[in-house]
């Protein structure tokens, strides 16, 4: 299953979801998938990728090794970002009313087939 | 209802909860209450609090509005934060293999409980 068709299944499978992407821990993506224009994906995935090596950083500092998982919940949208590797994360955006426990089961049951595209 | 008691209402509540704080946006906690010593409460939070504006800045870029939680899931604990207002906001540390809905539900509803301490 190629990331396009994955990513396709998530956002497809989740009520509510704007979009989704593979990108690099330097905020570039490998690939992306959108069923919206209310939210400028990339734009948003530049400012969440730097955070995630914050946090990163973080969870270093706290002695509570490595981060798997950060959601973070905003008035217009809800974003979950799911660790895939060393250097790559998997990004769901959703609408704030989306059905964010779906998302969530949905991301996580990808990890597995979209690291065996690595 | 005071701090104290509302903290403790939500740490007992929560199968695998660690402790749960109210903490200022400068990382200066209020009140504090912990059921355990394997974490440090307080050096976490500061770490935390840090990263929070961190990510209110790129919620506000991304123009996605203001951020209301953010949940991290690292390999030792899960952490929920939770804006009371804009110079507070409410911890909840868990273990990894905590009760991470329940602990969700508990902390929304003690929000407006209390935001009436303030």
């Amino acid at each position: 299953m190629s990331f396009s068709d994955i990513l396709k299944q998530v956002v497809n499978g989740t009520e509510g979801a704007l979009g989704a992407l593979v990108v690099g821990l330097d905020g570039i993506s490998v690939e992306e998938f959108s069923v919206s224009s209310e939210i400028d994906l990339q734009s948003m995935t530049v400012e969440y990728s730097s955070l995630l090596i914050e946090i990163e950083k973080g969870s270093q500092t706290a002695d509570m090794g490595s981060t798997k998982e950060v959601t973070v919940i905003a008035d217009k949208a809800m974003i979950m970002l799911r660790r895939l590797n060393n250097e790559y994360f998997f990004v769901l955006v959703m609408k704030p009313e989306g059905n964010f426990g779906k998302g969530r089961f949905l991301l996580r049951m990808s990890v597995p087939k979209l690291l065996k595209e690595f």
